[in-house]
């Protein structure tokens, strides 16, 4: 039985992942006048009183709603809301086991900006932290962008800023095995979506003198290009800085850094041969790569990430999702913060004393993470 | 320490009612696989295909949303979202406890019906049924005869039709005990808000020829009356059948039944005295009743009903909704039409074989209530 296969039988063994359960028990009259009318009312009415303490007295200091129009889930696309309600679900899971974190999955049969933004600040008052899941680019940039502007809780668009973290945790262990300095180097990111908008935004804070090169379907992103949206024409004020046109053939040339969040079999060891010595190679696409980290080795890498669990230095975002949620709720934050991404992947690349190519980036099954990453997401 | 210190200690204890866990196992990367990336992508794939097979694989099959924009919370008025969220954890609790129905609170902070609707149709993907709760008159009608419109999934808003489906389950049993035939009985209702208007449809539906008359703030509704809405100017359809005028005073006197939505000791024992014979009473107003058990009895009812769990025949929805949401979610009915709301009744009254006048309507602790409504709604 493949995967696929497996998937679906025990999704339907399951009939749904997620269980929402009482934390108290309602065992006769004298319970459900506590936990319901009329003790309640006292607990409502102190709660309308006192905003600030809805996190006393209910589950918002632990709650996250996984939110996604389905306009881009996974690698399939724009599927739509029930088909991005199982991936939601997982998503949920995965709070539940990694930071035990109360996800509640919440799919939108709505898909302009204004409507996503619409309907997440309309029932933004159930949650303590928003997670924006799966919406294409570049509505996804605008969406978090007016909602953390107009929401006083976390907000974080995952397939943007969780990628971005575990890429940066990667590459700062990965400078200790070349022993280069990230600041000095030249990275070419293939991918001008969510993820690779994200990683190039945290690079360029990061190593603000790290040489960044965007290459999107149509090539490297110039000034010269005529076809670029808003989104993209803004990435020019932080890469490209020498303004070079050209294919991926002409960035890949004495790059140090390649990260690609784009195609299968688009990196090829030629052009990994003409990057200079010592090459990183993080090959994202999902489930075939750019580049098999096979071959990638034959051609001389230094180090090669995937987002494969089946090879080593996978490319997971349940690496930092989970413990910037967990921070984010347990301290308060009102919103999560360039800073404090930063801070999350050098959190989670010191959690490997002594990086080797084959382990720059921790499991997400290591129980250290999700703590270590919650303490520095602090105001 | 009274029910509201109680209350406010415990809520505070518990941090927050519910938690959403994971019905499977994460335990290695096989897990991760089968349950979320790559594995989840063959079910996405599957139920954006196939929409209808979404209960299938996902957890819409036992999904009901807990809706409110905070705008009528318990005796409380408009007190916001924040302040209706302890209500709504609650009622997910009795969802939960009763029919093991998992129950996401979502509430809302929007507040026209133009709003609301929008916001409810932007999730509703993202679960198998909806509960609308504590919305103020007269939106909640618009609220939900629109979404009942636009959606196809199961849609009740509790205040009006729980509390109206273990009204007339009392009625019916208290008739067994008076010997009345409903149909032939004079009804005055007082409070003409979301539970007393779906109280007098559901007995207009019922028993059609049972006289009803419906008093508000301002009086007897009545066609001489020019500061009616909508709303209760279509009560002229059904009640008050001899379009008489005036106030409770004239309206009780020979009625046969009444039933008080609206507030505190309005009914005088010399109020029931002027009623017909073997008068029935269901005094609602929360945590005060219209008139106290003891006082009616003294004026001679047949029958007495409260809304408060410390005296016999308790209307409390929870009597109704679990096992009318757990049958709409099993029968997977598209709708939760009048004739289910009847058959309810129906089977709630059918658990108590003698009726008494300390027994008409059964204990939210019978084990048979689920079942028993869930079977009767069927399509």
């Amino acid at each position: 039985m493949d995967i696929s296969e497996e998937a679906l039988k025990k999704h339907a063994d399951l009939a749904g992942k997620l269980s929402v359960t009482s934390k108290g028990d309602v065992d006769d009259m004298h319970d459900l006048s506590v936990f319901y009318s009329p003790g309640v009312g006292a607990v409502s009415s102190h709660v309308a009183e006192n905003p600030d303490q809805t996190r006393i007295y209910t589950g918002t200091n632990n709650s996250v709603a996984i939110i996604s129009d389905g306009s881009s889930v996974l690698g399939l696309g724009n599927i739509g809301p029930r088909g991005a309600l199982p991936v939601m679900e997982g998503k949920a899971m995965l709070f539940n086991r990694f930071a035990d974190i109360d996800g509640y999955p919440v799919v939108l049969d709505v898909h302009t900006a204004d409507e996503i933004v619409a309907a997440v600040k309309a029932i933004a008052p159930s949650y303590g932290a928003i997670n924006l899941e799966d919406i294409a680019a570049p509505i996804c940039f605008e969406v978090e962008d007016r909602l953390k502007e107009e929401l006083d809780i976390p907000i974080m668009h995952d397939d943007q800023h969780g990628t971005a973290v575990v890429v940066l945790a990667g590459l700062i262990n990965s400078m200790k095995i070349t022993g280069k300095s990230l600041n000095r180097t030249s990275i070419v990111i293939v991918g001008a979506g969510a993820a690779g908008t994200a990683i190039a935004k945290i690079l360029a804070l990061y190593a603000p003198d790290a040489q960044i090169m965007m290459i999107d379907s149509k090539g490297i992103i110039s000034s010269s290009r005529d076809d670029l949206n808003d989104q993209k024409r803004q990435l020019l004020e932080f890469t490209n800085k020498r303004d070079v046109s050209g294919s991926l053939d002409d960035a890949i040339e004495d790059a140090d850094i390649f990260i690609g969040v784009s195609k299968p079999g688009l990196l090829t060891q030629e052009h990994v041969r003409s990057m200079a010595n010592d090459p990183i190679v993080f090959a994202l696409a999902n489930p075939i790569p750019e580049i098999m980290p096979d071959e990638a080795k034959a051609a001389g890498v230094a180090v090669i990430g995937t987002g494969r669990s089946d090879f080593p230095n996978q490319v997971n975002n349940a690496v930092a999702f989970p413990g910037i949620f967990r921070g984010a709720l347990d301290n308060q934050v009102s919103a999560i913060t360039d800073e404090h991404k930063i801070a999350a992947a050098e959190a989670i690349a010191a959690l490997i004393e002594e990086p080797t190519p084959d382990e720059v980036i921790p499991s997400v099954f290591d129980d250290r993470l999700v703590d270590n990453i919650a303490k520095v997401i602090a105001e």
